[in-house]
């Protein structure tokens, strides 16, 4: 077996998409002011409040962990912890670095990666003492880090049950286009984001596509203090975590190539068909024992730890549940038929 | 008046250099993995090794803060200082990121923005006392922020005194480009990092014609514990700052762009000249109080704030030292003579 | 119903045994050096030498939660973890304290609040990866959180798993006394400790009869080098989590008085003995579902709401688990057989 | 030369006063609510309310340095800094412990021991700017680390200042009663806190004849929302300072001896007077170089490493100056004229 040129492993595997690169080579003429403040930076805040409406309030970071530990912390008072899924990425994959920002997280078990308003009703049992870190923020991921999706219903209730109890909400969405494509398309973002009640967004870009970047994104809200105050922090808490880039119309110059026509929701489309594709191709394995199809860009088979070694000889990718031998099969945007047929054709031949 | 192309303000606000641009769309073939464990990274790791000597260790971040952050954070156990001068861009300019990570800054006062042996005898009174946080890190910066350099035989110096004192040596190289041109070029790097005897050095990229990215260089020390830790230590110390890049490639082959025919030289050494030209240019306006050439790429001038205003119709530049009204001029790797003449001429019309 | 003179609530509601007030007014003679290097605290370092091997440092705390925290921030690395049960006290009642020290909890599923060996090499899956939290620290609590003892073979295999992977063991010990009681007396103590793998302690003292102040201990291990730098950092780590007693005779001599004539045992006796008894006294009671008797000093039975309401009116208790109206019912150092006694006659005319 | 029973090291060397002692006795009678929630806690509570002003709220700690930091922790956001001088407690004396709580601290030069409106001038020019940790807190000591005081007057130009620039102002009270003693008595004790603008207070109590305990007091504001906000934190905060003592009516019974009939006064005024007299006795000595009498408790002359070393035989006491060879010695509620009349014959016969 030979190895792919595109991997299995996950979409930062993958490179940019040609006008990202594009965009940069365009971007680089003579000197702009640095940290934010130039052109294509105000074009693409524009574009940003154009997207979840007016009063929306973007800031430039250089990574998804950065960017979700900056947006937390200028949410977060002395004490105050954050309730998420022991599958969130928080948790699991920044190496304690909401910790190192004094954040205490608040890991709730869940079967699909999801939240429910019960997990935060659980959670509020702490609420008042002074003997317990105060749940005041939850954060969910849009789409999961197993692969499924809130729809626009459980995003609304989570925030309508969040803001009764005095929390307020932030979505990790390192991969939101992927859950946007899923979900009907640009049209739709507002309605599982600002319209369902979601206070603040990671929105990504080096999953889908860039050379490196995301943006946290305020959402416009109706007076909630908590958020307006963030809002305010919102310049000192990235740099205060080290993630204000410095030539920022680079990063500004890559989300207006992705959000040009939409491209950045096309290439979420384009990965969620190809782990649909590759699916289809395996489903039929019962010992993988993949019971949906996915939500959108990853599958989480059961493979025996004797095989995935084989089977990695083909393409690296990662285990997700060492307990049970899950693993995850993540497409990109620049996934080809002839990539899943190949790698399909691996599975095959490893599993027999 | 009208603004130049190219600005006075600051080296990030410059564009990268061409070829920095053709790296980042050469690398841009297929999939690699990510998170620097891909061929162009290991090339890259090599390159530092030879710069510096076996056993260097290199890790890219994304950032100037963010390296800085994470080196010091890799040294420091609890209630360990850094020392460090007033000007340094850790205390001044990094809006408290050490301090998130728990390190505390010892900061002395220096009119030439450099640390003496005798600064770190003073803060030594501290040490062994529970009172006290332990000064066990000197952070020096190689060029100063306010322009100067560190001679080899300064250096040197310092490193002996602070490793007398049990003290390990971090230096902020975010412009090690210019003062490597400065002090004799490619061949004199190891003269005053490495064999002057610092332990672990920020290697900037940012200010010197590249779109994104530093590397934190761990230098081959004869077996110092703490430094050796440190090592060990570093990938969990970066990505507990937040700055562990996704796609590691991009940030390599920027490097290995710089790195080619000492290209990161040529563009300090372009930088520092045109300073120098500047200078030669204002020299004779006694008003502006420079009374020496610049060793690197910035002036520090005195300009009254309303004459300031005026001029920064031709070049934002930033203010230094609002008290004493002096301000700072910085060239980049780009300027060009005509921006010289014509912003000397604005200096000449403003100043009359 | 009328409120008893002495609480089931918790044994932080009692006050100090007679001699330990009378051990303060006895150290209160002129003036002696503060911070603890007085005489009295030396003598009390030579009796915790003495109950735990020569080798053993001591340092004095103000409270429980701090001396976890200086503790734990001495073992920690960048980046590293600590694996504890969900029942544990450093996640459920010290309010983010260990993470505004940086310190991420691992927190695992436990229905008796130990952890098991299993629960190591769970997450040992974590270790090596630049991307995870580092689990190198455990922490266990000994009696648990929910009323249950490790035995000796029990600690023993946590430890030995823990230290093969490369793994150090905190235990917190605020209960300790009623821990040694119930396992045999003095004499056992080092078998569930020293003897058993256990790197560091925190020794508690407020819940056992006095009026304030806790003792981490680092006992004597052949050469971790993890708690040998532990040690050395100790006396930072203690002030940098504001936990350095100023006068630190008192603290001394209120332990000086507890060690006397094994006077902590005693008492720890003492809480779990009344335990016993009501628990043979309402152990009829099906409805509370208490299936075994108490190991140590407190039971946690299943009371609904408004019962427990009404009950509160007699003495003050804690919820433990709001999700299932388990509470908790704590004896002290001082509670009578009258206290039992009316207590328990409260809970039955309740129940009925 | 004899050890004295009483030194001149610090306040900390001195024991309890015996009112507090029997306070402690008085109090440890049968159970009550833990954590403050206690009736002596209600009644200080109230007392401070009387001494300061309705809606001031007060909150127990167990030292200077957590009180400090909790406080401090309360007030500020992501990248707040803290304006304070080089003498600070919270700069020299508390081993990185703000800095641990990600608190930066901006230190000023002063020769006093005093900040000054231009101090706050200074800083504020870092306001707005988000490379700058911006200085929204200002923390003053009074009496200062060098034994100075701040006139009224000078406490009410500073926070004007520090107000009009949107800072707000933390007082470090930990010798309080000397100050109130050395400007006029208790009645005066509004005057240079809460009527000159002061918003938050550490009052304290340790170096003024207590076993242990400060106490955090928010001075009742007109409406400034960080002050509003870090009230409602302010349990969180101590908490995850780990600055929540739990037998609570312990701390408040002290501070409730100290309080009646103004036995805190009248302690600083002791120790004051008795400074005041070793001044006379020696400031004959030139070489001593104490060109004023001391305003409160401490004189800071001048004495050779040699002398000190032999004086130290007499009575230990702490460098405070080791550039210039200046040393500190404290009187204390209980130092006598014998003591006084000894140590000085001491310095005397080391000084000839």
């Amino acid at each position: 077996m030979s190895t792919l040129n595109r991997s299995f492993a996950s979409d930062n595997f993958a490179g940019a998409h040609p006008s990202v690169i594009d965009a940069l080579a365009e971007a680089n003429v003579g000197h702009a002011r640095a940290y934010g403040d130039d052109d294509i930076s105000l074009e693409v805040y524009a574009a940003f409040e154009e997207l979840f409406g007016a009063g929306t309030k973007s800031f430039f970071v250089f990574g998804g962990t950065g960017g979700n530990v900056a947006a937390l912390s200028s949410l977060a008072g002395p004490g105050d912890c954050v309730v998420c899924t022991e599958w969130s990425h928080i948790h699991v994959d920044e190496t304690a670095a909401p910790e190192r920002a004094g954040l205490k997280l608040l890991v709730r078990p869940s079967l699909d990666g999801k939240l429910t308003p019960h997990d935060l009703q659980v959670a509020a049992h702490w609420l008042g003492s002074q003997h317990h870190a105060q749940p005041r923020i939850v954060s969910i991921t849009q789409p999961t880090e197993v692969g499924t999706l809130y729809s626009i219903d459980e995003v609304k209730s989570l925030c309508a049950t969040a803001h009764d109890l005095g929390m307020v909400v932030h979505m990790d969405g390192a991969r939101i286009a992927n859950a946007t494509a899923a979900l009907g398309g640009p049209e739709k973002l507002r309605s599982f984001t600002v319209d369902a009640g979601v206070d603040v967004l990671t929105f990504g870009g080096t999953k889908n596509g860039i050379v490196f970047g995301e943006v946290i994104v305020y959402l416009p809200q109706s007076g909630n203090p908590v958020v307006e105050r963030a809002v305010r922090y919102a310049p000192w808490a990235r740099k205060a975590t080290t993630q204000l880039p410095s030539k920022g119309r680079f990063v500004a110059a890559q989300f207006r190539a992705l959000l040009r026509d939409d491209l950045w929701v096309t290439l979420g489309a384009q990965a969620n068909g190809a782990a649909r594709d590759l699916y289809e191709a395996v489903r039929g394995i019962k010992a993988l024992r993949l019971a949906t199809p996915p939500a959108v860009n990853s599958l989480y088979p059961v493979v025996a730890d004797a095989i995935a070694e084989r089977l990695r000889e083909t393409s690296f990718f990662w285990p997700w549940d060492p307990e049970e031998q899950r693993v995850r099969w993540m497409t990109s945007w620049d996934t080809t038929s002839a990539d899943v047929a190949a790698f399909a054709a691996a599975v095959k031949t490893c599993m027999e």
